[in-house]
């Protein structure tokens, strides 16, 4: 298992499309196999700012995500509505390790 | 419910008394009323940069955790062997909405 952690910043006029292409991405990739986690987050103090946090069994998991239609229709939707590029971040778990904290 | 995310970069020969104490952390925060997550995650590419995801139910939860004697032990700790000073972003939840999906 690991943990993928997206900073997106978005135009301000393209927040509510961001969000509506972001949570139909959201509802298509929890039902992925592979997909433990997928939380769409917004700055409290910056709603031009969002937080992806994508957990995945596997560097597999992830890899077939970024493969789906559903993913590849958001981020060709999403590209022209970000004021800079995203960034990722791939993290190690430390806690909690027992799946069924990660489970939904 | 929100969710606040740390960054803490650690002095690397810090590594893993920082991640002893996050992990006791850790283990009594999930413990509290109104918390509903506390992951804490490690950089894959930079074993010195920990993340921490911590969800609660509410404003006054988080202020209530940060009164417990788990969390003023922590920041005590820690305080020293971090390399610069930690930052926490709050957010509001886009997507999942159900508490379900965040209650262990």
């Amino acid at each position: 298992m690991f943990v993928t952690i997206v900073n997106i910043v978005v135009k301000p006029e393209n927040i509510d499309q961001f969000i509506e292409a972001t949570v139909e991405n959201h509802r298509h990739s929890i039902k992925e196999k592979g997909n433990l986690r997928f939380d769409v987050l917004q700055h409290r103090d910056n709603p031009s700012a969002f937080t992806l946090y994508e957990a995945y069994d596997s560097d597999e998991a992830s890899a077939e995500h970024k493969k789906t239609a559903h993913y590849l229709k958001w981020r060709q939707a999403v590209e022209p509505w970000m004021s800079e590029p995203r960034r990722g971040i791939a993290h190690k778990i430390v806690v909690p390790v027992e799946r069924s904290a990660w489970n939904r």
